[in-house]
């Protein structure tokens, strides 16, 4: 029994899945264009073969391991690296025996057709995953990748990825990037600007971050100007290793656009950390309008995340870190919240300010009519706990009748899963297609438009909005 | 190729198609009844031969300029009249070639119905509009716009419009509406007592408001009575000119139910600009109470229209004013918003309060139980930027299983686009078949109550509530 | 005619019919798990023909009369009890004749497809009801209940019930119950513990209860520890009349996890009447951990059952009585509210937390991320008001992607309608179905895969959950 149907994710209606299909065909060889994710760049610098399955499949795909814990199994069980000390699983086999005998929790779940999307075309496996069959399984994934065509460079070639972007904290040095640069490879992986650790008063070692930023830079970080400056310095120097994006993961959407000495002030109190919450806030809120007004001058495309409630329960964070699947969405405003940094920059027709949201009631009633206004505002992809089956079908009926297609940037895969990117698109782009086939069959859209508006969907909007 | 598909909106699926066809027919060619509006009564009063086509359907179209604008085209190159000076476009051919090169913005969305059901069935067009046919279509437009038969009232009789309400302002002296009724002509047009000039202390000249409002009833608006009585007599003066209904369009639902004395202090302050942003907010929510009181001796239907932050922009209210296509909806809470007006009068069986909401998330939540449950409560149709199939379709989702259909009040299209009109009402009506054609074939209604609820919600319900 | 059709409620796209028809003949026999309802227990006990049909369908089914009521037929008119003297109608037949007029108000409602299911499978009704055959249908109503058949023991075991819960409150002496158990009966009826009336501060007569709660455990009410022993003595009671679960409906999901002594003084101030609204919120809050810790001893489930505004209305509610159909939905937070509850024993795997929700807007946002993680938290169905086919087919839509099907528990029919209950356990199957169908149809889950899940839905997930 293979895994994959060839009609999958379009809808039974025979029409409509005929349409679908023939606008798949048009678009599923267009290459993959990653503007925003969290691959490795050392993997595509040192091109080492993967380590064995469990490490790569299951121990960092958060996913994953929150459906298992969420269900009895212990993380320790399943090789997830502690921060406290605690042994945890190191023999692959036995993680994968467990995750094979807990596959049925990811029936209805997005993981579960990305896993196997993966185990076929990448490995050619066409049975589904028991606890009969996990050893199997595991030697036939393990022999693969011990293989030169499973290396990184390799598996970016086969995936067909014409350009990828990581994500680079500001105080990273590019080496992984500048050893690509270096290597002649002709794959093409940028870097984005995530500034988080020198922007957020409350991220950990936020005054060292501030002292690193300006040995780094030669800037004078204990004054304003200085700091802002250090900040164009590390712009220009991610633009050399191809970043035409910053990042910002902030709690919420607030941004503000206080007077010069207002501002001023503000770092004072920030730096010096004497300021208050509210400040700190006020603090993050302020740089995002910051960095929209050094995007005018540099180009670079801004990215706003906000909305996640991050390492929401303190036992587990204490036990294993940060990132370990406790983070959860939350209520997030966006239309008080960007008003400063829309009076200011939103109708400058040169600029890109890219909102996500992991609040869909946030697509209809907020962001499509925002985006569906202002020049400078586009909409991010269906985020993280949305980016499935239904979460794209919800954001495409809730946002295009406003946003309309064209103010929308495409797909974004925002893994750090490697194996899963072409899954992931091919999610996407088959949604798409059923998306746009409704609209043909209902008589809202002509067929010819749907053939052109595929290829946007597909690759075209995110090529242009993120400049790539 | 022609614009519109016989059986656009309807589902694919051939036995719902075939209800919802069959539904249709009985429909189609009912009356239009449009209870809320905002079509100018000087059209049908002068009956003058409307402009060049931009000035027609460009130009005063919130929902078009809007989305071209966040594509990059300026403003003042679609001739939306500016409000510092500046130069707009006046050339109507100039406007509508840029329309038509920026035509495929508008896919997916319902404006593209809009505009292609006016193109063809009221200019004969069967073209898709497009940068090469532009012109012809200009010209095509212009020549039908200068002829006897699209005169407002020729095109009011031709859109078989049984009765259109408009909007007018507490100050309005009504003068079309005075001509309209002395002219003979046998169209009915009603005015709406819209009086958020003269009850939100907030609006522009409120003071010079309550004083001309003295002037024109002879009451004491300087006290607390003579003002609640300028209203009583404004609303007996617009009952005059056919009014069913009042609306109010505040920021939020806030109601209030205030003791005399209190309601009178308040007053004080309002009326004399001491009042707090607060106290200005208590008194809108306790003008929506007064005036529900007063529908309970005159008989005027109550709209709420609360959730729209107006005008969000700063600078480009500046430049071009208000209403320009940046208003954006926020949440909205009903529950205790409504709840003084509903526990002084939302039990009244002789009072209609119609809700709208621009938050979807209050359907199914907070709107669908309070109107299932208060005698006096209705919900209006889905609003604005949810003026569309998907919209219509979520609220009959959302709505109808704690409502019924009973407790909503069919359609209102709520535009300035007076040739939109008809299309309006068929893509609501589709919408409307569609959704009831799939509860027939899921067998959760029988046919024949389909064919009894069709015109209801086409037409009845509509009449009923705004007792039209 | 008959009233139900074999295929309703399944989409009517024939393969996803056809797979939704072979899942539902696997399943619709499978016997009901009621783990949450409202039934009254004195019913099995004594086992009395119910009386006449308008006493048992319609005066105490708060979605039939708050329909009518919105349509202004009056509660009095509807034989509902007042609250403040006022005379009511008790003729059944009267009562009966007015709803038959009144039938077409719950086209497109849940109330009407529970309606036609009982008339039909239970009373062999086929004809649907208007006011020329009330009479008839009301007499055959009549008929049958005077049958021994008809008396509650039967209908049970006709209705094929496994095992219900009732809930009772923590003073109640539980006699039903132990009338039940002496009576040598084999039907399973089991109690849930609902301690709002000694855990509110708000509640009706709180300090008196607290007092009655002291004289029935002979524990001191009047020291923290006394009364925590209280609820420990109570809930063994209760468990000793089968009870697995404790309910709690508070009008947020605000948890707390205040340190001994801060619980203390907190509960000496709840105590003698001396706490802010604020404080008795807190101490609501702190005694959800207080039960979720005391489940980790005896393994009772905790149910949460959060956000409706309670009788909404003033004047409804002193005419005619707290319960009357005027509780309204509010927004929720789980985020922010659960988590002193979770960082507690969000992580015991050996604890059942069991959330509910009213504010359809935290199903993909909060609720699914949560459940996701946290072993302890598993989702409730969807409740009240999202009881209703579009209700659950938005709740798997919105909840599965994240949470999966195995971090819900399944159907709770939640009613004190006793006759209706095959029937909300018949549209809950038949949305499951059809929700498993679409998956089938769309590739996104293998036939044999929905097979396996369908007992689960149905039946499984619930007696597993509840632990029954």
């Amino acid at each position: 029994m293979a895994l994959l149907h060839e009609d999958r994710l379009f809808d039974a209606e025979p029409q409509a899945r005929a349409v679908a299909r023939a606008l798949y065909q048009t678009i599923r060889d267009l290459p993959l264009v990653s503007p925003h994710g969290h691959t490795d760049p050392r993997w595509y610098a040192q091109n080492e073969n993967f380590a064995d399955p469990a490490q790569l499949l299951i121990v960092p795909d958060h996913y994953i391991f929150r459906m298992l814990f969420s269900q009895g199994v212990r993380l320790e069980d399943l090789g997830v690296p502690s921060a406290d000390g605690r042994a945890v699983e190191t023999d692959g086999r036995t993680i994968w025996r467990r995750f094979a005998s807990h596959y049925h929790l990811f029936r209805g779940t997005p993981s579960r057709l990305w896993l196997d999307h993966t185990l076929e075309t990448l490995f050619g496996i066409d049975a589904p995953l028991t606890e009969a069959n996990a050893d199997d399984q595991f030697d036939r994934i393990a022999d693969c990748l011990a293989r030169p065509e499973f290396k990184p460079r390799a598996l970016f070639e086969r995936f067909n990825i014409e350009v990828i972007a990581t994500t680079d904290g500001a105080l990273d040095d590019l080496r992984w990037h500048r050893m690509i640069a270096e290597s002649g490879w002709s794959g093409r992986v940028v870097t984005a600007y995530r500034p988080d650790a020198v922007v957020d008063p409350d991220f950990e070692g936020f005054a060292g971050n501030l002292d690193r930023l300006a040995e780094i830079t030669g800037e004078d970080t204990g004054r304003w100007q200085g700091y802002l400056d250090a900040h164009r310095a590390r712009r220009a120097y991610f633009k050399t290793f191809g970043a035409t994006s910053s990042d910002h993961g902030h709690p919420t959407a607030e941004t503000a656009n206080l007077g010069p000495a207002e501002a001023e002030a503000l770092f004072e109190r920030v730096r010096t950390g004497r300021a208050e919450p509210g400040e700190r806030a006020l603090f993050r809120a302020q740089m995002l309008t910051e960095m929209a007004k050094m995007s005018l001058d540099d180009g670079l495309v801004l990215q706003i995340h906000p909305g996640a409630w991050r390492n929401h329960s303190d036992p587990m964070t204490k036990a294993f870190g940060r990132d370990k699947g406790f983070d959860i969405p939350t209520r997030t405003d966006y239309v008080a919240a960007l008003k400063p940094l829309l009076d200011a920059v939103g109708c400058e027709p040169g600029l890109t300010v890219i909102a996500f949201t992991l609040d869909e009631t946030s697509y209809a009633r907020e962001l499509a009519p925002l985006a569906g206004v202002y020049p400078a505002l586009r909409l991010g992809p269906p985020w993280w706990f949305h980016d499935s089956p239904e979460g794209m079908r919800r954001f495409r009926e809730m946002a295009t009748e406003t946003a309309g297609f064209y103010n929308t940037v495409g797909f974004n895969d925002d893994t750090r899963a490697f194996p899963s990117i072409p899954a992931r698109h091919d999610v996407a782009r088959r949604i798409d297609c059923a998306f746009l086939a409704r609209l043909v069959v209902e008589h809202r859209l002509r067929e010819d438009e749907a053939f052109a508006l595929a290829p946007e969907l597909a690759y075209g909007l995110a090529k242009r909005a993120y400049r790539l």
